[in-house]
């Protein structure tokens, strides 16, 4: 334990293209934990695009405020505590912020403690967004049934991936859109998608149209929004389940594009729906149980991409949008 | 009887505006009932902007074949019978096209006998797509409850009308939106909303804002698609539920717009669904008995537009897409 405590706080709000610009490294003292409080020492970070809407505006949380740490999900290890809650060497998971050390209490500050022996690195990727909405925007919204085909965008990335992994042990087909040959390979053979289709390839409109198949899309799984969400649209099944999970080629950027074929929605009887793992919070202990032992097991594969130190943070963050990161993109302090 | 039978057969698919062009009208002989079969004389057809799809393309059903009598719902009288399932003299409803005889058998030209007593004119409006529409999208998919804030576009049509009054009937606060003063006015005077926005007046964005209030929009009932879906879905409650009925501002041309406030479903946790009455053939009946019972005891106010014979049909059917019509467009042959 060193005794400076080194924080990205917000400078501007990004309205197109994150960069570091965007916030500032500074140096605190660590935190006392006054009465009631416990002191983490933060040991990892969750890089999540929706960190992005946080920093820009009001969505469902209120927007970050300026010249404030930048909240994030992270895990630690209670360091010292004056609360009954915590023990000195808890692992815990929750809103740590972009910073080296953080306070935890009871109230708005409080922080979940992890089963003993769970690993913080399936902790900051399964139990953080990325992993909880792959499991309850699948299993719930989504909602596939054995035999069904199941579409999944970003099925390289670390919602994407984790959700058509549950959705091939559900006993579904799954189809996954990924940019470029070596992320496709890797969802068919690390991930064990049936299929793979590359976006950025020429013949990419006939490639998932073939892939789907006849019979349609079942669910589709979207991370992506934009002009893929578009072409799925029309090639949906009878009572499909469009789940939106995220929009990445929305957020980073000032032009949005809706999906002119939304009116099919109307032909196919299907419904197109959005959710937050927020609204489950009652069953994440299930889910963190389910996914420990599914990552346990092998039926999920957790690539991770890892950067190291704080110094790291706002370059790991920003190739969440650029398309750069390999696996679950984490920032190991 | 005459014993003619004139028919508008489908000469061209419309890509653009749908104009007389697109159709022919000739002269045919009255068919002659073979065994099984009815002669029903068509006296009254709806108008309705789903026929423009089944001109362009296959949608829910096969496009119409060039050359074949233009696909519509209508009502008629048998008056010829060599059929047990109609009696001369029985109201039949169903897809008459746009002809002034039909013949009805048992199987794939099955037409519907309504209960005797029946107006016609509440059959060719309430019980067809427009008036169905309102009744399975408003009650099944949409479900307001009473004191939510339901929202209907269209509002001064066949369908939004009817939808916004079964809101009220079960107790929701109604907005409609339409264009124009003297639509606004009907809409609330004569359909009982309770308020109406004009979409065509410059301050079109803040009285809608105004008019949905702080709490947001529970039900949205979508008739038109376009700009106004978009700006609704910018004002969603949490677990709002968005009905695509149709999108008559994206069927009339070629250039399609996608709601690119799509991503808002994510942050209301919210859906958009879309569904066909078809598939509610089953509750049809009970269905009609409500319409009926409503329309008799002014729940429903069945505004009509009636034009006379079938040479104005093309002319008719035109106005569904100008926002010509005044009421359920309707031609009594």
């Amino acid at each position: 334990m060193t005794d400076t405590n080194r924080q990205w706080l917000l400078r501007d709000r990004p309205t197109g293209a994150f960069s570091e610009e965007h916030v500032e490294l500074v140096t605190a003292d660590v935190p006392t934990p006054g009465d009631g409080e416990a002191v983490v020492e933060v040991t990892h970070l969750s890089m999540d695009p929706t960190i992005r809407g946080w920093m820009q505006m009001d969505t469902y949380l209120p927007a970050i405020p300026i010249g404030d740490v930048v909240r994030s999900l992270g895990v630690g290890r209670v360091v010292t505590s004056r609360s009954d809650r915590y023990a000195e060497g808890d692992l815990v998971s929750g809103l740590t912020g972009w910073q080296e050390y953080t306070v935890a209490d009871d109230g708005d500050r409080r922080l979940e403690v992890l089963p003993a022996g769970t690993d913080p690195l399936v902790a900051v990727s399964l139990f953080g967004p990325t992993g909880l909405a792959a499991y309850f925007g699948l299993l719930r919204v989504g909602a596939p049934e054995a035999g069904e085909t199941v579409v999944v965008s970003g099925a390289a990335g670390a919602t994407g991936s984790v959700a058509g992994m549950l959705a091939r042990h559900r006993g579904c087909r799954v189809v996954g859109i990924a940019g470029g040959p070596e992320k496709c390979a890797r969802v068919v053979d690390e991930f064990g998608f049936d299929e793979c289709v590359d976006y950025k390839d020429d013949g990419f409109r006939h490639a998932l149209r073939d892939a789907i198949g006849p019979d349609g899309v079942d669910v589709y799984f979207d991370n992506v929004g934009g002009p893929i969400l578009d072409l799925v649209l029309a090639r949906l099944a009878i009572g499909a389940r469009v789940v939106i999970c995220g929009a990445i080629s929305q957020y980073d950027g000032a032009e949005r594009r809706g999906p002119a074929n939304y009116v099919n929605l109307i032909r196919s009887r299907a419904r197109m729906e959005g959710f937050l793992v927020f609204d489950y919070v009652d069953e994440w202990p299930q889910a963190y149980r389910d996914l420990a032992g599914w990552a346990a097991d092998g039926t999920i594969v957790n690539r991770l991409d890892v950067s190291e130190g704080i110094q790291s943070v706002p370059t790991a963050f920003a190739k969440l949008f650029s398309g750069g990161n390999d696996g679950k993109n984490v920032v190991a302090l």
